[in-house]
């Protein structure tokens, strides 16, 4: 590996450098998770920006109505994986460990997603994701018809979606990028 | 076509039916537009989401500083196009076609983005959306050098690819919903 | 836009330049429309070519028997959206408005033939459409049966096929000429 | 192999039910190899159609001027490679083994157009062929330049693109009626 | 054709240059078909790798259990077909030609490996055989069942399996060294 | 995840299972690691199979002369990666980061091969060893001056193609048989 590439193409900024109300809503996150993920320095070089993103990702991933958070972080990862987007792999597969607290999963899902052995209900939840990312134009009633054969509400079905749309936006900021992830979630939950 | 096809196939709601900070930030938007944008009634669903959505946007498209407004709107027409999406090309071609007041650059844009007669900073504009809109893994150092000789600045450089995220999102968010544009979009600006 | 590029990459001749039986043959149509087509002006050049170039399109675009016309343009415009030509997009859309009376379907079929809302036939005679212009080699007996079980004679599947495999070749003609579209074209029927 | 397949799965005609200008267009052909070619017996029975496609073939194939015979049914067999048409590779590799007087070319050519072993000028013949057959949007003024560095006249690149766009069609029609090679077809010329 | 480029990108050995083991192994062949076939000329650059190869091969295609000999060949022609290996067609063409007796199967099979016409056994291994070629993560249950339901054992799936993966290996081979089939294959036969 | 899958759809075996000369061969391998690779337990349903894989791979991955061992790991999980074959990539990537000593390089490498940050040198055998891998019919001269303007020589040129090819196979059959990494692989080596 090279070892000298900088985390951002576009720089980075630290939790001092942010606005007031982005530092005190991040500072928690430094402090339980002992670092600063590389997401927040790169992208808070536009505080409006970030600010809209935290907004969007925390009205997506931080409910357990409908989907468990671990299924959140399944479509994060399926996708992510798809897309070949490293950081948001190494970062949410970490954080997916210790929310389904499965060691394996996170791997397996993010080198075959389609092909990994799921329970059928996340197996629904993967599959729909994994379209919407790769091939939205074709998504159907027949394929939400499935998901909802699994098992899914509508309500868990515009998550997925949601989810899906989300880190469509994120894979593409992070190739932009060219960010790098913290070395500190590689270990996480193994 | 089916006539009796549903705006969204998660249901919509109306100006009236959102929290007051949305309606008052939208209400603007429908009277001098003359009608509500399909996109506010399907995502009014969820206000955190909406609103999210609409700072995202607003940071993004609301600006003169770096890319003109027109440029903003190439590459969501240019990227939806490539994605497929009718309630994006024809919501943002309708805009773009008022922008540059050009009549025929969104049809052209939206069937062809790659062989489009544009100006040299135009296309290396598109070019960039697309690869990052198609095939983001791919995004390397000779693509962001290729629009720096065209002329773009790297904070340009960093809008073309954030508008692209973006609408990544947007387009499957449209998708899932199988959303219809509404009437008034196709014959504005022509 | 770039303003002062060529109609064509080709050059192009003007309708007193064809020889007579085709000029006879196209003077109503330029009267009639108000313009010369720029397909004619380029593909005039070889007048062999524009003369069998014009009996296979008369011999499957000028008949009501079986498919109607409208149907026929809706092959030329889905087929010529998934091959991205935007001549004939722009000129069969206007053509299909027209013939079709419905002011949206153009550009909808255009931007996305797989996942527009249409009737059942018509669906039917845009995914045998697709097919055979995006992957001919996997035409078989169920696509076909599925063309039937919607209603379709085989004389209407050959009528889809031949029209599809006649706009492959116009599409390919159209991206070799670069060939522009009439700016006439962009607003008729809507 | 299945034994008992049709020759095209619209039926077929014999050389006495043609019109007579057809028939007697075709006989010669027919007396000279000794059999029918099955693309006359299934496109005739619909002689308009037939008609046109003959006037554009004869119009593209049997020229010398530019591009020799043998590049004419290089670009027919490269394409229908490409396409995966068994009729057009079968019969066109017959006839490109004849007019080239190389007994291997054909078979190469159809496995692996972009890799087999040619002259320049026939690899820039088949590469431009090739482009504008898979991915037509994609044809740029870089494409054109490159046949024009390799030594082709601008009419020249006119033939190589008309040819691959005639055979788009055909391919798309031999495709459609899952038509059968003759089988004298398959020894000729080795 | 170009004529004089060499048979390997690497250089190629001749019999007498092999180790006593594969020079005894191989003569008989030489012997019997009248000529060295090039793959071995170019593999015996390395005697290890070529003995190990053979050694694979021999366990695979030297067998009448389970799957004929003609049925085995059958998957060569298939997914080297689908992989545009010039080398590995020629050569296996022909050899599929002397075993099934058939002498245009090997071509229509080559150009056209999904669509040509076989009979449902031999159907249900080429297509187990292009779905593993071309796409070996898509592999999964229903696919193995629809071989199983088309009279397959699950030796004989793991045979087609066996034997796509071989040739995947040896398409990649041939392309790496370029390598060119002996003028003998071709008219073999016919 | 699904708990109870089987670590092959086609069975295993184990150690004693084997023909002498097997079991002697693997058994200081399951000493040493502590368990037995579940490729070694499935494949040797087929000692004759078993065997040659074995000896290929040897051939090929036992070795420092030109290719490090590190170099030739990274092979396997950059092609590994893209054909998203979990077993390899799990079992490889453990191995790698073992032999790079380089605790990110593998994840890093298996999400995105044609992205991560390489030293030229290993950036020419990747580029070449994934070119071979998903489109082994483009590869051609500019592909291997590429590799030689690194510093390759034909030698290692051929080690990259031949374990590229060697690894095509392998995916294939860990994909066939829908083969699980063993639990030990997937912290080891961080």
């Amino acid at each position: 590996m090279q070892e000298d590439g900088p985390v951002s193409r576009f720089g980075t900024v630290e939790l001092d450098d942010l606005p007031d109300d982005l530092r005190q809503r991040l500072a928690p996150i430094v402090e339980k998770s002992g670092f600063m993920p590389n997401i927040f320095r790169a992208l808070g070089r536009r505080p409006a920006e970030l600010r809209a993103f935290l907004d969007y990702h925390d009205a997506l991933m931080d409910s357990d109505v409908g989907l468990s958070k671990a299924e959140r972080e399944l479509v994060v990862v399926a996708t992510s994986g798809a897309n070949d987007c490293p950081y948001c792999v190494v970062a949410h597969g970490a954080i997916l460990r210790i929310r389904s607290k499965e060691p394996e999963i996170a791997d397996l899902v993010a080198v075959n997603p389609r092909g990994c052995d799921l329970a059928p209900r996340q197996r629904a939840i993967v599959d729909l994701a994994l379209l919407l990312c790769e091939d939205p134009a074709s998504v159907g009633e027949p394929d939400l018809q499935a998901a909802r054969d699994a098992g899914l509400t509508d309500d868990e079905i515009w998550d997925v979606g949601s989810i899906t749309a989300l880190f469509a936006a994120s894979n593409r900021l992070a190739h932009l990028f060219a960010l790098r992830p913290n070395p500190e979630f590689f270990a996480m939950g193994r």
